[in-house]
């Protein structure tokens, strides 16, 4: 609200900036990918009110590496193979400047009508780059369509709200005089026992019962194990009515088997939902596109740009195949949103925010300045399995299908434990861990878009080197 | 995915994206404020799928005035008078610069201490900055804090699910066998009848009823009219659990009683939300600081930095009393999110989405920047107020408090939307309307930081001529 003119010369200011991004990503590698500092350490950094007075941006600028850098984890150095990759690019960096110069909130079309616009249109594109049914595209005439959503959380949520209005919908047509209430007490929501924690919440954010269905050997939910759950909660008087498969799961990057849950669902007009949030980016690739055969079942789509298509965050996309259905349940306008172009659809009553960025012009860019060609490369993770394969100590878990490695030393939990430890106070590498059939595992994922081969090499002499002292101590 | 690097330079590029944006916006006033575009302009101006080869970034970038910019609502123009403000300054964009580069995730402590971290200090650096009692400070031992949220629609959510949350587990300690389905369809949340939309959104995701409270002639709610209606759903066997009181409506920037409804919802143990989305940033300038008096009675309050208060969007602040109560609504915590200082709270459990960017970056920049004092500035509205006053043909609709101008021409509801739709289709300035107690009005919001007297003036001036016109040929 300050009426002046800030005394900023952006002009200068900004290139300065550039410069400094530039530079701390260009040798990132020489940064310690995880950070010394303990809990509380920013606090006694900085003063304990904002000043009164304005500071010079030098003092600032300064205050970066003296009170943030040292707390950062490194999610873009090439030693970062922790939880899953977060997408990041230099054109989509460019594509945010602009973003955030044109600071429009895009919660009509009317708010700004190149952001509703351009949304929709990349979200076709990218709808026909994974080769989606054309029922999930907009095109100008289409009942489906994509929209960006913040997270995988966020699309899961609206995906499980909007089944649910659509449920009490179809059951209060026959039934007039139950209660909403009523209905919502009886449904029962599905996902499998592998899936994000972010599913369950979705579940008590919407009130609803949520069930997990037990996988196989693969990690991955049968149509045969769906079923009988879906028998015995018909039988005791429950509601079916959504189910959320995961193509990659996070623990492992498993695939739920959606040729046999699909025509289930359908059978039983029970949503499904497809959720692959890490995996969905290889979809783009003709030899892992076979992976998504069944989304012709789903109701709804959503994988992250975000995490593996250069993208920076946040840019979840996300498809259904009846747009009425997800704004149906959402939809309320008052008089100070309303426009002369009130039909022309805007993605807010599909979201839970009402504001929105203009965050497709980071899809446009890097679409553009990559090419699809450019943007359909997976690699290095068969590499490093090969070499945990080469070691009889070591064991794979879980199937290698794209980046991710689920390993660990043959022998116990503690055993396991103790070696994650190590490697993540050696500082060199950064891994986290997953529970894969009660076994504690160890996950290598490459992530960082400069992750070369010597990376991922010289990661596994690391860990076979700590490795081979942790067993040599144990010997003695 | 794709693993080589980026043929971009963006030393190079990265300086001419910052030459743009400064040119744009230096020069923003000399481009039309709204746009002349038709529905589905965009999509023939563009094929219809992604380049299968790369692009050259002189091309990409020739298309942003190509395709993009007559697209473009432009907020941040000085004739843009519509919704609320959204707040943008170059010390906000230079920090979201650092942030896209530093790229992390801060789900958890341990994804980046700092993310974590500054946010923490920037919530209480502001909290302190509007005076907000102790409770809600996170402090180094406090038992309140603050969250950045996406936007306050999140925030009102978030806090009426913690509330149900509550009550759920408070009548099922003194009733084990009442099921949680049970005490939801009992459960009764309030507003005020001038209250945005969101919050009866967050009603219908919610699964509880939400009812609107009647509004005394300032469009504001009283403390009896909400005893009324408690007293009377209590008879009918509900239990009322939640109240969101708005400081600055949207509508007319109506203000609820909160001094007169706090007492009441903290003695029948409701939860009090306060939404300031856009009032909120005016509490740090002492002269409105007695607007939020009665905030001691609250257990959540929030108001949008990312509004006016030069911190680009999303940013909006939330603080609760007790952060126990939020994070006990949502926590879920996997191994592969499990991390040694696990004790050190994220804000990723008081929110919807799991990952979150490093947004407290950009509040940091603009507080020191400006510091307090160049924060302090409210102007203009009443500027434009007192030029409507003197003109007789119209009225102020609702009581001018902050930046916001209800008006309407003496007469009827035709009349003045007929002067709106000329106002807007003359492309000069850009306005939207508001209903009042059945009125049609125009809001005349002071948006961008650019806007100075001599706008104002010129934006009266224009709107007196259109109506000087309109009543002439209303007359023949």
């Amino acid at each position: 609200m300050a009426k002046f003119t800030s005394k900023i010369n952006y002009h200068l200011r900004g290139k300065e900036m550039v410069d400094y991004v530039a530079d701390y990503l260009e040798n990132i590698e020489k940064r310690q990918v995880y950070p010394d500092v303990e809990p509380g350490y920013l606090r006694s950094l900085i003063p304990e009110e904002a000043p009164l007075e304005a500071e010079s941006y030098e003092d600032v600028v300064k205050d970066i590496e003296r009170v943030i850098m040292p707390g950062v984890t490194h999610w873009h150095s090439p030693y970062f193979y922790a939880y899953f990759p977060t997408a990041h690019s230099f054109p989509a960096m460019l594509a945010d400047m602009l973003c955030g110069a044109i600071g429009c909130i895009g919660f009509s079309w009317a708010a700004s009508p190149a952001c509703t616009e351009l949304e929709t249109v990349m979200l076709d594109w990218l709808g026909k780059m994974l080769k989606l049914p054309e029922d999930f595209l907009a095109g100008t005439e289409g009942s489906g369509g994509g929209v960006i959503q913040g997270t995988a959380s966020e699309a899961t949520l609206i995906a499980l709200l909007a089944a649910r209005s659509k449920i009490v919908k179809l059951i209060q047509t026959d039934h007039p005089d139950r209660s909403e209430t009523d209905i919502i007490s009886k449904l029962v929501a599905y996902s499998s026992d592998q899936a994000h924690s972010s599913v369950e919440r979705a579940g008590l954010i919407g009130g609803v019962r949520m069930k997990k269905i037990p996988t196989d050997s693969k990690f991955s939910v049968r149509g045969a194990a769906l079923q009988k759950v879906l028998e015995e909660d018909r039988a005791a008087g429950l509601i079916p009515f959504f189910f959320c498969a995961t193509l990659g799961t996070t623990p492992s990057c498993a695939f739920d088997c959606i040729t046999e849950l699909g025509p289930i669902c359908n059978a039983e007009k029970i949503w499904m939902h497809i959720d692959a949030a890490y995996a969905g980016s290889a979809f783009i690739c003709p030899e892992f596109r076979p992976l998504l055969n069944g989304i012709e079942f789903a109701d709804s789509f959503n994988f992250n740009p975000h995490k593996w298509l250069l993208v920076n965050f946040d840019c979840s996309a996300m498809w259904v195949k009846k747009r009425s259905d997800i704004i149906g349940a959402f939809k309320i306008e008052p008089l100070y949103l309303k426009h002369d172009h009130q039909e022309s659809g805007n993605q807010s009553h599909w979201q839970i925010p009402l504001g929105r960025r203009f965050r497709s012009l980071k899809m446009w860019f890097v679409f553009r300045m990559y090419g699809l060609k450019g943007l359909q490369h997976v690699g290095l993770a068969k590499e490093f399995e090969s070499l945990v394969k080469a070691d009889q100590r070591f064991e794979i878990s879980a199937d290698v299908v794209l980046g991710l490695v689920c390993f660990r030393l043959k022998g116990s939990n503690e055993l396991n434990e103790i070696l994650l430890k190590r490697i993540n106070s050696a500082r060199k590498i950064h891994l986290v861990p997953c529970q894969l059939a009660g076994k504690f595992v160890l996950r290598f994922a490459v992530c960082a878009r400069t992750t070369e081969s010597r990376h991922v090499r010289e990661a596994w002499s690391h860990i076979s080197h700590l490795a081979s002292e942790l067993l040599q101590e144990l010997r003695h």
